[in-house]
């Protein structure tokens, strides 16, 4: 295999949190050359802590008119995702989005449009499709260790709320967190959401109701196959990131538990106690983020398909719009009543 | 002490499949005597089944009537409870009724006054309450370890479904599965229930349609401070009895995990495996049962109040009730519209 | 079945702790009499105490001549064990004894022999066998789950030393503690000891030296088999009575663990946390004592043979002798060496 | 800081199997430069499979000599060992070099002679001591949580024997496998091991006595401190890579568990199965092979003293020689009774 003569040539734009946790995975990975870096923060001290790069920009159509350059990866805010989408398929490369993949519907469906009419390969950020214990219940799924899926639950709680900052221009707790847990209601699942009934509230901090937001919910799903979901968010789990995950069904259940710091248990005249699960998205899904662009990589290489697409990128967006109409009416809401593209 | 001086003498009305369970948990204690058993389905054989009762009698104004029983235990099918409540209570006894208190609201209102007015010690049998684990985690409350209680959830899924006959008189999933973690809901919380979401549907056994009922269900709580609450359950889980609760506030979370059959586990080259929950609530349950007679008998002694009081059961069916209408209307249904007393 | 018509009638010789324990679980018995109660404490407050039983009695011999009682419960210090056993057999009394079952060897051999000689059955009180979990890996080996077993480990750590009164009478760690251990050694590996290598400290209390005792082992087994075990003591766990098994083998491994005081985990910010083990053996093992009856009574009435014999109880303490040898010594002490019978 | 301008230049020597962990551990790490490899089977495709290495030589005198490497990692036979790190000390290189040091005690108190006189930094491979699980007992007893150490216990079994060549040149189980165990029981315990006693049998496969080895081994430790302590030791554990520590003392227990491959559990009628320990030491120890060499580097750039040093290195030889004393002669072997230095 002549693998390692021809290293894929890659650009990332945007070097911020997630930026640069690609930029350390890009690093254990003796296939890929990360050619050059877009980010309008650049500055010259970026060449040494960012020693394997040759080039920098803060301009991305210099990545995007590179001819060596096969695949980007998109990590500015949400509200440029669409434009950027768009002029990376028009140059034809290879893109892989951070979620969600824009606000605005209409800019989405005109970068997806534009994506499929230049038939470049696309993937979006959902990282936890690959996290090892979140495939492992679809494994279990798909050898029929689960038999008819009946019921899912996902828990999904963060460690501590966003600062106030970031809650303005989140788009709200269902579009910037709940998402995720959408992706994988329809990744775990293998099935499409029918329809979403969601109780939610202010239980951590009155404060963002400023923000027209809330920090505690619990979302009903109903599935297309009849199995019954529920979601539960909360903005601050005091003892770490709690993600969970739980299929049920006539032959089984299979749960994903979380991922403790250390193997460690002490016992005492106290009580016996472990580590607290990995404390935040960094750290409990570290591998997983590695695992996602080795994904990609492997799709732009022609190995298989990308397992994350676009269409799986508006659907989660679509069950976020949802979310948020069924907690302003207090009603069910059908996912076919959001408007489809 | 002269505890063992005055044995508290009691009858046992309805000596089917729960009150055998309370037979052999009287059996454990020496301070009480069961003088009396009451069952339509008496014949001599039971003399020799329970060696140690004096009195059989397929009459249970019999078993009131006597001066020396000071408490008894109604055991027999729900339409029979409110008529019998009412006489025992009438008759001055202390009195320990399975759940629910009956079907028929008027009686059930009817037998509640008459209790109440004759001041006689009334406990409903729910006997999860009873559970180690579960009332750990109203410790956990109580001691501030839970802080705002923000989320309540609760998995209750039976083995294996019961016979069509048994669904045909059961008042339907909500009043007869459901209806116990409507009271855990309360009791776990401390907090009374204001609104009920239900989505349920038929997944395990199409056949249960013909009796009106469904035999999964995902139900959404909102609660009088805030809290939200969801409940799933299901007829059938392949590997045992599922019951386990999680309790999750701004301090920390408590959750009762299922009781393995035994503490093995083995490896091998297949994977690490452990025991499964244990099978039923006659497994998992037996020292709640006792318990929770242990806990009826110190409220009659006069040791504290009973735990679980008539109230505690109306309000439990009210939720049942409110469940039935929300999954058959598809909307949330506010508990204060169901018909209060 | 006319099972309940001929309730087996039996007598309890001692009703000091542990007699209370098989007391209580005699009360869960429905086709079990205990009809004379033997302790040389005795007073008339015991009639109000054991409401059930019948006579009471401070000369075990009037236990023995009553010909109504077919089987002996001897629950009274060690060093009266040989001789009530030996009068016990010849009123021809089937015999329940507890561990161990004496401490001088020509009178263990004598009662050994009488026991022998009158064919009466004989069960001798180790409680472990009977524990779920244990029984479980024992399955496991017949079951071929284990393979070749290769490797034992028992962990076996009492949560707070005794009084220095007991430990003066005690026979010393390897034959009042570790006696239960070396029990284990055969019966779960289903193998003879060969040979016993110690290692012993006193590291908790150094008063108990002046008892020419210590507090603290390691135990080497080698087995007829080839495999090799090992045991670990402890006289003070503070976290609570430490009971783990371990059997390993070209299959696969087994292991038993503790069982904790409930299911509950509660989470914060200060780690996760679950109950300590059970605090010690009257609560560890209460199931167990219930089936140790269970099983002799089976045996009694001729349902099957007895699983502890007077044989298990003199190997054990042969271990124990052999076990204290080799702590003297420092050497290796082959079990045949100990005088044999 | 400026981390980042003078990155650590470092040769590798020897790039089997371990050298190539070291590589791609290397790769995560962008203030360390690997600039030479040395491998006598180099050729050139080794250009295109490490990229990012400037040269390649088969002679490791041309990495010594080269003025801009400041440290090696030697990654080659073990009877190689002594001579190279001789000779890297006299080349003033800091060393970090695998176990064990060597075979033969003189050369390697020679080459530990020349590393002090030349002082330079030196690094043996024991990479457990870099385990999170590992570490954090070490934790619980440095902030007193053990209290006074009594019991140590290692489980260490290798998920498959190695292949009979490997044994014919492994200096057998106690200086192949058992060494890392004696290593740990010194950093666990922080105290020294004072005697041995072995018992060990060939229970796997009866061709490994050709070898003059065992596969199976009981190993009991007495302590400086007088604690006691015991390793047991597997050749083959079907389930995987078993490496479990336990340290028991007076104030409570920390016990450091295996890794499973994920943190899935299913569970259906045939039992509640998780998943197996990582499979072996590249899986299991993969993090604690890259802390290990974050920590020679911080070392060899001045911030903290060596962890694991040369005579720890030589220590846990001697421990291997009094292990394999001990099963040879049948008796305790004194630790100081092997060859000091």
């Amino acid at each position: 295999m002549d693998f390692h003569n021809k290293k894929l040539v890659i650009g990332l734009i945007g070097a911020g949190r997630i930026g640069n946790v690609h930029y350390k995975n890009l690093r254990r990975m003796s296939d890929v050359q990360l050619k050059t870096i877009c980010d309008i923060r650049f500055d010259d001290s970026w060449k040494e802590k960012y020693p394997d790069v040759s080039n920098f920009t803060t301009n991305y159509q210099e990545v995007l008119s590179d001819p060596n350059i096969k695949a980007v990866l998109i990590c500015v805010p949400t509200d440029l995702h669409p434009q950027m989408i768009k002029d990376a398929a028009l140059a034809g490369k290879d893109i892989f989005c951070e979620k969600p993949v824009g606000f605005n519907n209409k800019d989405i469906i005109d970068a997806f449009k534009t994506v499929t009419d230049q038939a470049v390969k696309f993937q979006v950020g959902f990282n936890r499709r690959f996290d090892k214990s979140f495939m492992r219940i679809v494994d279990c799924r798909n050898e029929g260790k689960i038999g008819r899926p009946q019921i899912l639950k996902i828990t999904s709680r963060d460690p501590e709320p966003p600062s106030y900052d970031y809650v303005a221009h989140s788009g709200g707790i269902f579009m910037d967190m709940t998402i995720h847990d959408f992706d994988m209601a329809r990744f775990i699942s293998g099935n499409e959401v029918k329809s979403v009934f969601v109780s939610g509230n202010i239980l951590i901090d009155d404060k963002i109701s400023k923000y027209n937001d809330i920090d505690t919910a619990i979302i009903n799903l109903k599935f297309s196959n009849g199995m019954l979901g529920v979601i539960d968010n909360s903005r601050q789990a005091v003892y770490g990131y709690d993600q969970r995950i739980e299929l049920f069904g006539s032959n089984g259940v299979a749960l994903a538990g979380n991922v403790p710091e250390s193997e460690l248990t002490y016992a005492s005249s106290n009580g016996t106690t472990r580590d607290n699960p990995e404390y935040f998205f960094l750290q409990r899904y570290n591998e997983a983020y590695f695992n996602e662009l080795r994904s990609f990589f492997g799709a732009v290489q022609g190995k298989h398909k990308v397992v994350c697409t676009f269409t799986d990128g508006i659907k989660a967006i679509r069950l976020a719009e949802a979310a948020k109409k069924s907690y302003n009416t207090g009603t069910t809401v059908e996912v076919r009543d959001i408007y489809s593209y």
